[in-house]
């Protein structure tokens, strides 16, 4: 399929681990709050279409380094060379970005943020792209574009953030571009758990090593159709699922997880 | 239409009652927390699918017996032959599983499930599937596929699910498998009310039957709205409610409500 | 375009303000809890189709006098006629009232809705069709078409709520048509604020103000793809966002943003 190996991926512009089969992306230029760059969006992008064929990661935590999420767009690294571009250099930009959250939504594995402190623009989107969403009670989430005198739509922020939070909620974050607490996060849906800042990295990582010593072939066929059916008829969903589930039952896993019943054990899955 | 009558309808898998207008259909393998079969589910698809040429049967309420609701599809009876079928047979259970969701969406009579105890597998996505949701506080609903080896995409849950109760919640749910509390499914929008354990019963019975007794064949508009419009583009859905709110005033129910407002007493509607 | 001037626009069915670049709509028959009439909701639709090309106004709010937000379609005034009426005329109606619903969605400015009192029937699709929402205490909602013997499918209802608030919540309130109050809607995400009465007006004037200082042409393309993104696939929606924002980056407000921010300055946007 390729040849991506977690255990000797060295990324250039974030930093990455790989144990108990979960991968770890960690937005590292802390002393500027982890902002994205040209570079670094297309390695993102790069890592995750890799990841399709990298049966061996099960389960992902994208997090940031020194007690921020990740600040966004680098002011004067991206948003500078943008003001100067033409029309097709900047498609070939907003595509690429839309493609990032392409690659973390086509992916199969599971992906968790783990949110301390800042979360802004691309940062935010990124949590908003991952599945799973932990945040610190001193995480500020904004989809800021507005501020910097863009759409709130980017990347799919205008078709994604809704179906989490609500279209009123999703539209007042839009226009006005300001921050959100973790807990109004939480109360909304954006936020699945409120952690302490020292318990965040742990938390996030226990919960992605849980999904990752589960069915993960069934966990990507979940993710494939929490994709695929956002705008399908009710009916085409619903065949869409019996489809789907009766590849899962011809699955190793189901077949153990019935034998584990039977024993009165606990199934030990293997994504196969 | 078909000959289905309430008032003679004995099924062999549940309990049925009809009173007010209004059908209770409760699981009672209460020794075994009310799971279903292959009987069970296609008896209910029955069910659900005559209840369309019934138009006596103004409203349902779902609930269980005992003290729980539903355990899902039994590990005897259904897990276990289903690690034994060929592909063809794998797809012909999830389409008539999927098909009972299908059923319950498709009758034009609002579904009330009234949800007790445990509330899994087959029996959350019944609870999802229904109109309208209320518990006691000791209501256990869990999404599990996951724990049998499974996806999450079971009978429409990754469309359904998300809708509902917002697409970050979902998620988690579905990948996780874990049950919530009826608390949370009251903050999250999953159950519309919960009520103490005694009062269960009486609190959906009463709400089936002001259903009732309200202009029917609307309901049964609104029900069809609320599906269709699912995936339509804003545009369409107002084009269509257009439609469907202009056949609704030429209801001998509209004429009702106007000329009871005129007359300052409280209509008496039936239906048609 | 057109020769809507916000300056001396004066419509015949009720109030208009325009200052500070905001349109101010205020329902006003406040001894009837502003209801709406045939000749009100035509002008209302023709208002927010003429706002499509009049760039001076760059924000909304929809209000009602005395206390009230609006009562709805009025009894005599309407339903009485409705009852009366063929069908190619009924149909004539519910597609003029739900042009009101495409109008105020499909004009650039955002709308900000500021409800105190009543808001039910048409006037809690008035809300629903805003953008932002904020109400008083004493709000009280109701999407109360069953109790005249309608479908909650009404001007939208059945695709837009439950959008706003999740299908389970959706379906109870259109099924039963009853109201919710002000802390049921801020919980659910329907009001995005709860302010006390004598602040409502200022609060939804200075939210409008902010929003109309802001980029403009922006905040339009953000109305654009929250409308036009509703039900396409994700993959769909991330590119059609790609040059959405691809649009934006050559607006001017994008470069001043960049300038103001370089400058360690407060942006200054025109909406250009």
């Amino acid at each position: 399929m390729s040849g991506f190996d977690p255990a000797s991926y060295a990324p250039d512009h974030f930093a990455f681990a790989f144990a108990d089969r979960v991968a770890t992306v960690t937005l590292n230029r802390p002393e500027r709050k982890n902002p994205l760059t040209f570079e670094s969006y297309a390695e993102l992008r790069d890592l995750f279409r890799a990841l399709v064929y990298a049966p061996a990661v099960r389960a992902v935590v994208v997090t940031g380094a020194g007690g921020n999420f990740c600040s966004g767009g680098d002011v004067h690294e991206i948003i500078g060379p943008l003001t100067k571009m033409t029309m097709p250099e900047l498609l070939a930009f907003t595509r690429m970005t839309g493609d990032l959250v392409k690659a973390m939504r086509g992916c199969p594995q599971p992906v968790v943020a783990a949110v301390d402190g800042v979360c802004a623009g691309a940062g935010a989107i990124m949590a908003m792209a991952s599945d799973i969403r932990f945040a610190t009670p001193a995480a500020k989430t904004a989809f800021l574009f507005t501020r910097v005198g863009l759409a709130g739509a980017d990347m799919g922020a205008c078709a994604i953030l809704p179906r989490i939070i609500g279209q009123g909620r999703a539209a007042e974050l839009l226009y006005s571009g300001r921050s959100f607490s973790a807990e109004e996060g939480e109360r909304w849906g954006f936020y699945n758990r409120v952690c302490a800042a020292d318990a965040l990295a742990g938390e996030a990582a226990a919960y992605a090593k849980m999904l990752a010593s589960g069915p993960t072939f069934a966990h990507g066929m979940t993710k494939n159709q929490l994709n695929m059916e956002w705008a399908l008829p009710i009916e085409t969903a619903i065949e869409a699922e019996a489809q789907a589930q009766a590849i899962c039952m011809q699955t190793k896993d189901f077949e153990r997880a019935y034998h584990a019943f039977v024993a009165k054990q606990k199934p030990v899955f293997e994504g196969d």
